[in-house]
């Protein structure tokens, strides 16, 4: 398992071509966000737009889409309810991003199996509630090479039938394979394991310990998927720059909040992009 | 009693331990927030988040989702005409708080009883327009030892048929003996009565006196409760480090507005933690 | 007419006594904001509540609730379609604002109706779209030396009858004479028409000259006149600040927007009462 | 081609007159903004305001109104399912924007129409899909020599005809001299083709290629052509600006926020008013 360092960063997040426009960044549609946990899809629609994503769209539950609007224009939103428009907007997508927020409902459900039988050539993050679904109904990847998996210990748990206790490097490495997806197993060192290699993220704090933190790496995974070539790579700095800039605020701050750290997102990709 | 002094704050907010998740910081719920007060629990929400604790839901009135939402997405909410949901999330928490912005109506004490008939392990923080319920309905608490009431002069006065005129240390401690629950009476200088001792806080000032400083007086108090293990210390430290930022802050402002107050809760925790 | 200066800030803006609550500072209740012209009352809230009145509520179209909330927490709410609940509340008012955004349907008017039948020991400022209504309805005032007008040029055109051009201190003050309140005639010089003496205004800028500034400087008006004794000098100062405030934002911006007024409030304040 | 400098700037940005009201900088009107491209016409509102227009109004879908108010109470709204409020706004508009995140439903067809049917002595700029829609349905224009179009280089081969590869000065020249209206074809290097003369901006960067970047350049330039007299020269100028301020902003930002532009507006119109 390979430690990764700040050189992440200086690899990956590449000065822009000076010759491009919105569609060269990519279009990230996400989807998430019920009635209870909208805030979930919010945030990370946050980062992901913070973190550099061209085109952010957000499909999610109808009472989301207010607070979406107040706190950021910049994306567009679309009703979860509206099949047609849907297809459209998920089959235009260079990168999906589905589960904050989604909830374990029948509906979320029928979102999840949408999503695997339309993936072609985008790339696809599973998080949250729709890692637990995806274990739950045992339902199989379209296109595993070209999956990310964001589970937290315990959603780490259901998917791979590891229990907490006995995830290493080892048994984890061992379930990856199976899956033949990548993986970001999050704790307070989050690991990465990949068709290729492993890694470990070895920053990270407990001010960052709070709800929203995961949702807030999902759309920087899926933003960094959406802009820049090498795709493990990719995973690798969306990590990385998350606790980097966890870090950092944490030696001000006794709570890290997501959305402060969304804010930091644009200063610290300037700064390692140069 | 004791004149509360900055050694509280000291002794109360712990640095975290490395290895730990947003569980780790504890399941705040919270309850209240009509039609027209519906701004009372936001900012009950937003000292509870921004002051630490894990996991924040609220429930509430439909009409405060959005602005919730819009000002903290970190945030869960639940429909408080959801029965069935409530009950779940009521049950699965670590500290209770019910009261900012309740209202009065049949449905609010309708809340306020099934808070108190499913209480159990979870720690209960009693505010606002619930103390006059619970005076006027005369109920009685299931878990007096796992309560803290936060009632200003004239709650206190419903609550313990104190005039306030006759509110002093000594028939204070008396009613409190009765309650046998923590008692922090608000005034300009609030104190804190509780099982085995009483705490005066020697800090506050006029600029705080503006409508939600003690909504976010209780979000602090819940969010302290949820973390951290000495609850008598908890709540003295959340009375204090309120009055001690309120005071920073009134240095510069004519008026010190509450959520100015949540908003500078993650630095001074983080001073005060080291 | 006597000119203004900064003595009239020191003057006013007392130091709060030590001893106090949110109701010593007053309860203002603001009335205004139809669905298109919402934004108006949520600005006058603003400022209201940024200037030290104790708890300020809303009165206003159910549109208005959810982005008043998610800027304002503080601020309390009613619909203005709930009239039993409106008596009471008017009822419990120190001071009273009605007009900015209240637009001049039938609805504006009954709400303005009634506001005149209730006021009895309240301060009123009448603003706005109540202004033109008045005038228009030829509607008389119930207690005209606690009745505070807010016109611009053209609306005291219309409450007084006199052309703009013909708008000047002897012509505003035989008609205030006549009106027996107080008049605020706003400009690029606002000059301010008492029952004991008239006041100009010698700050202001055209960067100020843009929607929404009048209805914060009503704000800061019924904040004063709920805080403060002197009532007339509560005015004078309210207007004086407003533009003092206006005039060093103006050193730095091209446009001053009027929520970057209010924002600026509270520091202004504390400067001055010191 | 004139390219640009800063000199336009201060050319066009004049000091305000001392004697001055919000009026005597114009009413600018705003049409766009479904439900799922709310966003775009918020963040035209945005820059509209920010860059000093006297008086906003947004005529957008329902599901827009709370999040413009949450962000922006200076701006005034209207449902676009009004008819007869429209038309009466429409026509006291001194500057017309239609097309932000406007769709091409039927009802945005119906609205375009309505438009330009009803300009008359209104500047008018067209932007987005008003582009589309107007290319698509061979619409003409009441008043070219008054009207702006502001399309993207995908946008201006639907208008035109030329493919993106052959848009040349002399193509694109060509073209404006068919339509005989101002023609801003946006691309890393923005060209404005007016019935005079045609300019290039020298500025702008791809940290700016982000969706909202085009709403907030057209919001600009609307509010640029409610105050200024010089009609082509205004349009330059916000062009000149929206870029200045980007590459001010990509010096720290790895990706430049529209709405971070549109916060910046004030303070660099002031500095070269001067």
């Amino acid at each position: 398992m390979e430690t990764l360092t700040e050189e992440i960063l200086t690899t990956v997040i590449k000065k822009r071509p000076a010759i491009s426009h919105k569609g060269t960044f990519g279009r990230a549609v996400l989807i998430g966000g019920n009635a209870q946990y909208g805030g979930a899809i919010i945030m990370s629609a946050e980062s992901c737009l913070k973190s550099g994503a061209g085109l952010v769209t957000v499909i999610t539950a109808k009472e989301n889409h207010a607070p979406l609007h107040a706190r950021l224009p910049e994306v567009m939103v679309l009703d979860w309810n509206e099949p047609k428009a849907l297809r459209t907007i998920i089959e235009s997508a260079d990168v999906l991003l589905i589960g904050p927020g989604l909830g374990l409902e029948e509906h979320s459900l029928a979102l999840l199996k949408f999503v695997l039988s339309r993936q072609e050539k985008q790339w696809l993050v599973i998080d949250g509630s729709a890692i637990s679904l995806f274990a739950q109904e045992k339902l199989t990847l379209p296109h595993p090479d070209k999956t990310v998996f964001t589970p937290h210990q315990m959603e780490w748990q259901r998917l791979s039938g590891i229990a907490i206790a006995d995830q290493n490097e080892i048994t984890n490495h061992t379930y990856q394979k199976k899956l033949a997806a990548t993986i970001v197993v999050k704790s307070h060192r989050t690991e990465i394991y990949t068709n290729k290699k492993n890694y470990r993220c070895p920053l990270g704090n407990p001010a960052m310990a709070t709800g929203g933190t995961g949702d807030t790496l999902a759309g920087i995974i899926t933003s960094f998927l959406a802009q820049f070539a090498a795709k493990d790579a990719a995973v690798c700095a969306a990590v990385y720059l998350h606790s980097y800039i966890g870090d950092l605020l944490s030696a001000k701050n006794y709570v890290v909040l997501p959305t402060t750290i969304s804010a930091a997102i644009p200063q610290y990709m300037y700064h390692f992009s140069n």
